[in-house]
């Protein structure tokens, strides 16, 4: 061999070396971090809800190694909180967490998936989504906005509200100014009460000076909080506006679908271990939020009549058949969600109201 | 530059190449991937049971590209389905599936892990171990055997069993040959019953020719499978033996410690989406067996009297005591479990029982 050669292929080996470096680079990609951002609609600390959305990102950038960092911001820090959607729609933001009947206005569809007035609890939500076609459903529901859902989760049952009269009979609604919104307060109205719909942060100040006459929040851990049993007197249950409602994670589809395929599972599993995180969360520290309101702070507990409920229960049905009517896709989430209904409702008579009525029967209520 | 330094110049440019392909390793290194077996105490194909270990085993594949490969063994295959603990203690296998009272021979504690009569429901085990300290005792139950347990999810509320004659009183129990393991046999046998303990393949025959009178199984999936209903007359409600039985999967200590903390926290991230998967599939299948169940094979369906339900309970009470005071790990666990079940034994009331009772009253059982 020459020595010009023996050059050229002392570069030529340089120069494979340097590709050998090219190849292994795959596995180098892979280590390609994103950063993003997610909006919430909840105030900033809001237990369970803003935490267990901070949760969710922090077991995400655990389980990829730090790979996906997501940034998550309160409402209003970045974006009013009823906007989350549109920015994850438009990809301002890769994703967001919210609860679906805010969207009512865009989707009527989109109501089935949060909360339904004498629907389903969190374990007929969880099996329609899970082992029925509830999730398929909100996938198609939300895919001509590019966004795609995933269940975040369920408050559990919550509660019917602190009202300032007693309400004995369908007629005490004639009148009363509640704050409820979505469903619920379409129902009231019905029944001649007056919506108010006020902030959060201002619904405290508005039940204490009388312009409000009730309020519904959400359960004893979000209703002690938020100090109700100073401005109310009595605390109404159950919340038969709200029995199961369940909250989402929604991710822009571009912006999941440019993540490598293992990513996106994670976040799928993340998202519904969350589910199991967030029910668990709201039934413990709802019971022991439950017992400092009944031994501390002696309120009064009261079961909404059955001669209300069943008022209610029909001026419901009236409702969720006027919001199913409004577009081809509520007619057909609302058509799957009835079907449900009766296959898990005959179940829960025998397994859950069983359970309820004959098995934990140790422990009544002290008020 | 001489032709001869330049000759070494080249090659140290190539070995330099290399030394950067070199440190390029880690990202390659993290590519390494582990294959383990689990083992299981299910029968194969057994629905939501052994199918839901074999989606785990694919979730954690997917989640971790394929860098943790685990191969499911249904019970029997690798190893007899009750050493499932101890090969996972002894690291024969990396994990397993099964429920935590299968092991109460060496650990009278577990048995609070999965079910205790009259005890807690799903969401009630759920909020113990994820929203008070179940978890953390389980955790700290096997850690002396080196086994790491993961919740992996409830069966719902279980049924009573099938009988063929009816039970009107506690004393119907008295010389009844009945198949139910565990605490709940313990209880029927106080009440005078003689257990008898049949493996799952050989129920049926035994229950049809009367070697046994009356057998307990799982709930409406799993019973309609087993074709229960053509060798019993009565079907009873509620599982008050096992009202929430939770399964677990497990993992040696030394395996789960091997592995990158990224692959850990999926492991962890999985079991825990399984159990919202799990519930989901019990109550979604439950639901549309029990239909079957009544509209196909004209099942009688049975509630047990409440004073049958009260004196086993007494009796429960009894054995669940006798039991906690094995050992001071039980003793220890059953004082979280009852302090657990104050709290959300009252919330209880308010919620899951009114949303049962109160709310979801349209759908009657129609038998």
């Amino acid at each position: 061999m020459k020595r010009r050669d023996f050059l050229k292929k002392a570069g030529t080996g340089a120069v494979a070396a340097v590709a050998a470096t090219t190849i292994m680079a795959p596995a180098v990609i892979a280590k390609k971090t994103y950063r993003w951002k997610m909006v919430t609609t909840w105030p900033p600390k809001l237990p369970v809800l803003q935490t267990g959305a901070e949760r969710l990102a922090k077991r995400i950038e655990e389980c990829t190694d730090g790979r996906l960092k997501i940034k998550v911001y309160a409402g209003g820090e970045l974006i009013p909180p009823l906007q989350t959607f549109d920015a994850v729609s438009a990809g301002t933001v890769e994703c967001g967490c919210g609860a679906a009947y805010y969207w009512a206005g865009k989707m009527p569809a989109s109501q089935w998936f949060a909360a339904v007035p004498f629907g389903l609890n969190a374990d007929g939500m969880s099996a329609w989504f899970h082992g029925s076609d509830g999730l398929k459903l909100w996938e198609e529901t939300y895919a001509p906005f590019n966004v795609i859902p995933r269940p975040g989760g369920s408050t559990g049952v919550q509660m019917g509200g602190w009202f300032n009269k007693k309400i004995n009979s369908l007629s005490d609604f004639k009148g009363l100014k509640m704050r409820i919104p979505g469903l619920g307060g379409k129902v009231i109205s019905k029944a001649g009460a007056t919506v108010v719909l006020v902030p959060g942060g201002e619904i405290f100040l508005n039940l204490e000076r009388g312009v409000i006459d009730s309020t519904e929040w959400v359960g004893p851990l979000h209703d002690l909080r938020m100090g109700f049993w100073q401005a109310a007197k009595y605390y109404y249950y159950p919340g038969w506006h709200e029995p199961g409602t369940y909250l989402e994670y929604m991710f822009n589809k571009k912006a999941y679908e440019s993540l490598p395929k293992d990513m996106q599972k994670i976040i799928d599993s993340v998202c519904m271990e969350t589910e199991q995180w967030t029910l668990a969360q709201f039934n413990a520290l709802n019971g022991a939020a439950l017992q400092t309101l009944i031994d501390k702070h002696h309120v009064d507990l009261i079961k909404f009549p059955d001669k209300v409920l069943d008022g209610l229960r029909k001026l419901s049905d009236e409702v969720v058949a006027e919001e199913a009517a409004k577009d081809a896709m509520a007619t057909k989430v609302n058509n799957s969600f009835q079907k449900f209904r009766k296959v898990i409702g005959t179940w829960g008579e025998i397994s859950g109201k069983a359970y309820y009525n004959d098995i934990q029967k140790d422990y009544p209520l002290k008020v």
